[in-house]
């Protein structure tokens, strides 16, 4: 009976994609949370405003509890469905790119833990140009990563690989720079600090959306990039 | 023909074993690369050996190689051999716990930049009793998170997830210290730096150790702890 095994089939393979479909709709709705924490953790520091701090410390133990639910969907899909080629590249990629945001949200509470401490200090010291502009770039890059992902497109997938170059330039001049601040004003040292941490934290957001990009790479080219310089890879991937 | 069936179906899993031991052995292997590199980085800090640093440095290409190679063959097995139960748990977890020995190769390299900057400018600084003995409980810390998932040992495994707390307070304590140094002899800043940012990597070595300590946990015993108190984790699953 050749047409009802193909009606059931498509009955398992239309179940199968939605489920395929909802691990992705769960990655971004987590990713989605995410970048807001990073843009919240960031003004928090901007506005010297511990409740926005606040609001993001709150909230990480839904992204938290995300990350573990997503993990057990793709877990239950590898041993239900066992799929294969793309189908399993996406489950693999999910399962890489939740951990990386969970990190990314890690980051942001500690952004957001230093937005607190500078908010009771009150004077605003130097690097808040920095990070506003640091902030503004990673966000976007978060954002760009997950966007790429959803529309598997790895030109904009590139894009955010280059752009975590720049900001790893920009995250080393603007070190320097407070650096030397500190030796001039050794009183502003500890609030210092805490601008350094905070560009740290958003220097290594940078780091995981990369990460994010890269695995789309992998996901539509089926080729593992994250040790391949950028070069090789917009040569190599880059649509004309 | 149900023995020719057996004899067949023996086979097969018997190569399924072999490919399951191979992973775990390749995880060892990596492992323990990157436990001596991290016991380097902090033996080049401690004696101004920027020798030692540079081979930190370049054997971190062998680490990034080694990942992708891992993760090529979890990717392989979840494609042919379509694993259930413990066997995907177990691939799953390789796959996670190679993610966080890369991290701690990072992390290391890291602290071997900064060893390298600090063995230029000669003298040593503040901060190196706790670099040595942050450096000797991380590295600890790899080895016996890595010694729990040869063995599957939950309570080997849980005395790395305690370790990391008593490091996370140590390192809290050092940094305090290294911020008042730093107000009292500002023309140290510079330095005092180097020495926070290798305590800040170390911290970071320790966390990666408690996820792959983490995810024994979740081999072994089926669960999810990554967001699970040490207390509740100790309740549910130490052995009497």
């Amino acid at each position: 009976m050749p047409t009802e095994l193909d009606g059931h089939t498509d009955h398992i393979s239309q179940q199968f994609n939605n489920e395929l479909n909802e691990i992705k709709t769960h990655l971004m709705e987590m990713g989605g949370l995410v970048e807001q924490q990073v843009e919240n953790a960031v003004q928090a520091i901007i506005d010297a405003d511990s409740g926005k701090a606040d609001e993001v410390l709150e909230s990480d133990h839904t992204i938290n509890s995300m990350e573990i639910s997503i993990d057990e969907e793709c877990a239950r899909i590898l041993a239900r469905r066992q799929p294969a080629a793309s189908d399993l590249r996406l489950v693999i990629s999910v399962t890489k790119a939740i951990t990386d945001l969970e990190r990314i949200g890690d980051e942001a509470t500690k952004v957001a833990h230093q937005a607190i401490a500078l908010a009771e200090d009150g004077a605003a010291p130097k690097g808040y140009v920095e990070i506003r502009h640091i902030g503004e770039q990673v966000s976007k890059m978060v954002h760009d990563s997950l966007d790429a992902f959803a529309r598997l497109d790895v030109d904009q997938a590139l894009t955010v690989v280059k752009a975590d170059k720049r900001v790893d330039a920009e995250y080393a001049t603007a070190m320097r720079a407070l650096v030397t601040f500190m030796m001039e004003d050794p009183r502003s040292i500890s609030r210092v600090l805490n601008v350094m941490w905070s560009l740290r934290s958003l220097e290594r957001i940078g780091d995981h959306s990369r990460n994010i990009a890269q695995y789309v790479i992998y996901l539509v080219k089926g080729k593992d990039v994250r040790h391949t310089g950028l070069t090789e890879m917009v040569e190599r991937f880059k649509s004309d």
